[in-house]
């Protein structure tokens, strides 16, 4: 929903992200703004529980206290998960405490470890692990990664074998079948070959850094910064900012399917430059402007 | 820039104001999103020196954290005045100290006192004062004052007196000139009739109160916040908020000129009700939507 770095322009907001799993609705960072985006491309306030946030700077938190008193006044009460540095809290808390702000729902904080990539979230459909990046103050990233799904069997061999009912969830979790007679029949034989899992990995703020690539080897899409051109490397690295070149450096050694970018200069007005660059590297990479959206299937 | 309450819509911003007196540029309130409305209605950031905030809920501050680090790294270095209750510092200090943002300009804090009314900026062309509001939590409105000035001479007069150079700037001034014969000639004779001094005064957030009315009357225009229609008056009272039909006897009973209203509900997709509302009580009403430029003179 922003694809601006630190100074928004007209058409260009902060950092925000929304990633939606099986009717899940995660919010990654939320900058100034993001609940006005969110309106206009109709994300649904309520369905959002798990708030993401990669560091405390203003590009990625300012729309925070916005949007959690929008939450307030729409009579929200179920419990919102807050998954960031320790202290977003303090600054939340104190913006609450002197506009006298009780909201009606509870926060549940989870402090994210700054030197050590952690799983975050796990459910029966998906796991988040932060990314350690590499800037100027704490900052995560985000792996999002499907767990494997149960192996959908062949009727043909069902009958075949004449498996019974409750031999099936034994097989669609990968075990082989032991068939009355003693034979052993390898699941494999019995099942259709498995749905690779969907991943999505979001690296935003952070300077070129290779100790992520192991976590980010063959993730179907990546998001990584770019916030200018290779020609300004030198700025780049004093700001510990990624350049175009270098995302496309990230996607093509990780294996990647997909390279979005975004957190661009605002010196670009036209940016169609940094996607040239990125492409000739990396063909696969598209711009995450705002109101975008990727499909991981 | 804004004319939304709380809660902002697709097309409606919170409250956030440009008031420009002989070049000098002055911001009330700064809501979520006021730097890129500045941006949207061509207001030059660096000219911005004075900022008022009104009170400390959201609505009316969440944008100052953006806009302040946007002048940062526009590389300002002229000091900036804040007028604010002084929780705001802390509010902003802590943003600034968890993102280790070290702005490369000075602001000036100058606190609101609460309970009683002062003159908090003055200069040659005019004075800045606070309304004592009645909202939930400490609030102050501010009232625009230009101040007399000079008077023109007439040049038919310059010549009928013969009077000197030297004698003219008392007489602007609205002395009485004392001629060689010794006769005392009225200053009214030989000067134009004074144009009116120009006012502003802006209103938002409080409750119908009159303990304002003697500081707004005969001002030249008024906004006045009308966040609901006169039939949720139950409703006005209890969040320490004004109907559009008071907010048009207020206007009235103060004779102000013109009355603009705003922080308008997000229950309210047409504001043309409010507006009805409020012309039937005071005629020269106006909605003070986004880009919406008044005129004092």
């Amino acid at each position: 929903m922003g694809s601006s770095s630190a100074t928004p322009t007209i058409n260009r907001h902060p950092t925000s992200q929304v990633v939606t799993i099986y009717d899940r609705y995660f919010l990654i960072d939320c900058g100034e703004g993001a609940q006005m985006q969110m309106r206009k491309y109709k994300v649904k306030f309520a369905k959002i529980n798990h708030i993401f946030i990669s560091h405390l700077h203003g590009d990625h938190i300012l729309g925070l206290p916005g949007f959690l008193s929008s939450l307030h006044l729409m009579n929200r009460t179920n419990d919102l998960h807050i998954y960031c540095h320790e202290p977003l809290k303090e600054i939340l808390e104190i913006q609450f405490k002197h506009s006298e702000t009780y909201l009606r729902y509870k926060i549940i904080y989870h402090f994210l470890e700054e030197k050590q990539s952690e799983i975050i979230f796990e459910d029966d459909k998906l796991t988040v692990e932060t990314l350690i990046l590499n800037h100027r103050i704490p900052c995560c990233g985000f792996v999002f990664r499907e767990k494997p799904s149960l192996l959908s069997i062949r009727k043909d061999k069902i009958e075949a074998y004449q498996i019974l009912p409750q031999d099936i969830p034994s097989i669609k979790k990968g075990n082989d079948y032991k068939a009355p007679s003693g034979k052993l029949v390898p699941y494999k034989e019995l099942t259709y070959p498995p749905k690779s899992p969907e991943s999505y990995a979001y690296c935003s703020d952070t300077k070129y850094d290779e100790s992520i690539f192991p976590q980010l080897q063959g993730v179907k899409i990546l998001y990584h910064e770019a916030t200018f051109l290779h020609e300004l490397l030198k700025r780049a690295n004093e700001t510990f900012h990624t350049t175009a070149k270098q995302a496309s450096d990230v996607a093509d050694k990780c294996g990647v399917q997909k390279l979005l970018i975004g957190h661009f200069s605002a010196r670009y007005n036209d940016l169609e430059p940094l996607l040239d660059e990125a492409r000739k590297g990396f063909k696969e990479t598209y711009l995450a402007k705002e109101g975008e959206v990727f499909s991981l299937n």
